[in-house]
């Protein structure tokens, strides 16, 4: 049974709840993130705050009075899940105002909505399926047009997953004006002549902290990379493909819509970047 | 102190939740129907839960099991809460699966999420806003590709909404393209020449349950109704506007973008179309 976390009270899992006039509920009406745990330690903690901090900034939300405690609420909940490996997930929302309305709520009279659990993961860093590759598929993208913004407005990628397991792949790709975006749950990359290629930051894709921080060590590497927009025609054409997540790190894309990419195996940058990010993310845990 | 409905059971307001792994709070995974009451009775009941039906489906949910009571349900809010006039929303979810997980649960062993509140509006419609006419401006359509689907996902509505408030309107359409969709509950007509015109039927608009009827309306009273897209330049050219919704009936546009409609105030098409709705609805409730 774990123990979660909500509106300053820490609660068996089976307990939790939010009001049903909650806009999370009602409307959508949230932002999330989702840190990873390695060793029992908090991985990239600052970048996911500055993100939380941008997404609450833009919808014109204000910050729960927890945020100052953030990190010890994280730590806390490592300790009484006695997690290793694994994720905290944190949702903010803009409360429970007590009915239904388009409009936001006073945010003086209706505070946010924090919620954070942990998923214990064990041996997420040594996971088969990235040692093995991904195979995804492509799927035209019909999310809204703010997906810079980490909202829980995630039904389509989640339709989109389920997309994938019915062709028999991992996850899906989506294509917008002819050229990919990021995946249902991370950003995509593809690998040619030595070069990354990803699609430039913007209103989107999501601003992945995995992203800044691969593309930082990718850049200290001496390794060529080229923020842009590619097509599926590229992909497939290309020597490697990747992603990265919060949680699959850097993990290899082996196959789109059914055809290899490369030769099929999981390429040597995808493989060298996961281990550089690994260390490099071990050593600045907190 | 309201009585709402949550999962088989009638509880007070303040008790009403639902998990905090509830895919309509995690991932926006739900859909929903408001149903009107006038003089203690429903209207245009069978519309809605049509449509629900159709939600569903698209969503691959499956209808919970309270489904043939719906009605009951509606009916005893009514009753427990002593509407005359209001609203009774409803909510369904893919449920709460006791965990996070892009991929759908199974729907063997997680029952939907079924949530039902009331909103008491005395004097609904006899609106004071709908017989003064509304103001909106236009925005960016931002939303997702599936329109058509009835979700929660209403984050970007419900930001148009605080757009419009903060410029001095009531409400906002959204522009895709160049032309106008929809309001950001509502869908949009501009009248010209004594024709009605109001953008055609398919993803990018919500499938207005009051849209059919008053359309039906217009046509059993050899209104010429035209359904195609139409433009922020042609709707300021219009000789009046309106919009319609479960809640605002036939509402008449006045002013778009600060620019008066026609001769700035409720035309003519709207008011009649707004009193035959109100008449045949109150004719035909339940």
């Amino acid at each position: 049974m774990r123990t979660v976390y909500v509106n300053g009270e820490y609660l068996p899992e089976t307990q939790a709840s939010v009001s049903i006039f909650d806009r999370g509920f009602l409307m959508a009406d949230g932002v999330y993130e989702v840190t990873t745990v390695l060793d029992g330690r908090l991985i990239d903690f600052d970048g996911h705050m500055a993100r939380l901090e941008r997404s609450l900034c833009e919808l014109d939300m204000t910050k729960p009075a927890q945020f100052d405690d953030l990190l010890d609420i994280h730590r806390e909940l490592v300790r009484a899940n006695a997690i290793t490996d694994g994720l905290i997930y944190l949702q903010v929302t803009r409360g429970a105002p007590g009915d239904r309305d388009f409009a936001f709520p006073d945010p003086a009279t209706t505070e946010p909505t924090l919620v954070m659990f942990t998923q214990s993961k064990p041996g997420l860093p040594d996971s088969p399926t990235a040692a093995a590759g991904i195979k995804v598929i492509s799927i035209d993208d019909l999310r809204w047009g703010r997906r810079d913004i980490k909202t829980v407005q995630l039904l389509y990628p989640s339709m989109g997953k389920m997309m994938a397991l019915k062709a028999g792949a991992e996850d899906a790709w989506m294509v917008e004006d002819g050229h990919v975006t990021e995946g249902t749950s991370n950003n995509a990359y593809i690998v040619k002549d030595g070069r990354i290629i990803t699609r430039d930051l913007g209103t989107d894709i999501l601003h992945g902290i995995t992203r800044a921080a691969v593309l930082r060590f990718a850049r200290e590497a001496q390794m060529e990379v080229e923020e842009r927009a590619f097509t599926i025609d590229e992909a497939k054409a290309a020597d490697e493909a990747f992603i990265t997540s919060a949680s699959a790190f850097v993990t290899p894309v082996i196959d789109l819509d059914g055809a290899a990419i490369g030769d099929g195996r999981p390429g040597p940058v995808a493989q060298r970047l996961r281990e550089v990010y690994l260390d490099e993310m071990r050593k600045a845990a907190i």
